[in-house]
């Protein structure tokens, strides 16, 4: 196929890593266009007019929005790829149920979404005292309901890696920031979940988009100015 | 097919009447099993462990949570009625933005949807002042991106009543308590959007779950003692 396909992105950002893993996953050639939020580009207010945010698949001129809306773009395109939803009605109403869990629940994890009233995850270095611990106690809660539904299947959706794997795994490399600001072991409250997140990292298409744990530390210290 | 298709549902939800409307479309006969959520039932609680909420689709024995996800099911599993999302996949993208646009907004229709900070339609009675002005001015905006999007086409996804039709139609019965609370006219802000809405009523599909507008404002009045 001679498509034009390009990735208007931010490389730290966990919604841009999901598409950039499915195209990998999809042996999908496209053309990474990295975004200054600060200044936004004529390209991204264009492309996403209601949102104005990353990331932002354009396939062919037409721009499609909200990462998960992509992922699903991408496995129903490149369909001659394994494919990232399973193929049964329920199983794939499954998956995004879970993935929407992810979705509602990934202020837990990333302050980029910035639109719900439980910024679950800045409020483990935001907080201080019975508040800072209602939040670890909220986020530690969320960690277990996914390692619970992950159990001891090898990913999220069985055998075979795919669309809740992509949603979630991008969250991992914060796992450390949250811990030290924290003070908890994410790998004593879920362990199940550290191993999976360790098995996606032995696929080319995650490692190659994973930040450096500490790095990601380091940025947030510096964009939030906590000790 | 004799399958068991019940519904947990809540009379006056419209992400309940989602589901309804979809089910009509697809002529599934299904079982309907009001709730009380100030007594939550042994039932809803099992097949909705992680949420909690209405509506639940369970389908011999298996339940489907979150109103769209349970459409797109619906759409999946009773393939052979006419589709409610569309077959190309940009359409079905643009339908999916929509359909996740209206649920991430949906706190402007809809006090149900508490986990947003801004609860723009509940704040059109709540509010006073400049903050109910800025309110008004959010939920308008809203109003007209929509009616953009819907433009002159019959329907949200073109000639065909379907997936984004079904995500929106169960609000417009808020509308009336909207326009009272805020002192202003949808009709005037987005004409199209109330042709639509009447055009949409034209369904039985639709017009056997709409609630009269009146009775929806002297419900909410009572529940939020707004005057």
């Amino acid at each position: 196929m001679a498509e034009a396909v390009v990735l208007l992105d931010l490389w730290v950002s966990p919604f841009g890593q999901r598409c950039r893993i499915a195209l990998a996953e999809k042996g999908v050639a496209y053309e990474y266009k990295e975004q200054d939020l600060d200044n936004k580009s004529p390209l991204l207010l264009q492309a996403n007019p209601v949102h104005k945010k990353i990331p932002v698949l354009i396939h062919d001129g037409k721009p499609v929005c909200e990462s998960l809306i992509i992922v699903q773009y991408i496995d129903e395109v490149w369909s001659d790829g394994a494919p990232l939803l399973p193929v049964d009605p329920y199983a794939r109403a499954q998956a995004r149920f879970w993935g929407d869990f992810i979705d509602k629940k990934s202020s837990a994890f990333c302050s980029f979404s910035m639109d719900q009233i439980y910024e679950y995850g800045t409020r483990l270095w935001k907080l201080k005292g019975e508040a800072h611990q209602e939040a670890k106690k909220e986020f530690i809660e969320i960690l277990k309901v996914l390692e619970a539904e992950l159990g001891d299947k090898k990913y999220f959706g069985g055998d075979a890696f795919g669309y809740v794997d992509i949603a979630l795994v991008p969250f991992c490399p914060w796992f450390y920031t949250f811990e030290t600001c924290g003070g908890f072991s994410v790998e004593a409250e879920a362990p199940k979940l550290v191993a999976w997140g360790k098995r996606c990292l032995e696929r080319e298409s995650v490692s190659k988009v994973f930040d450096d744990p500490v790095k990601v530390y380091e940025i947030l210290k510096q964009v939030y100015g906590f000790e």
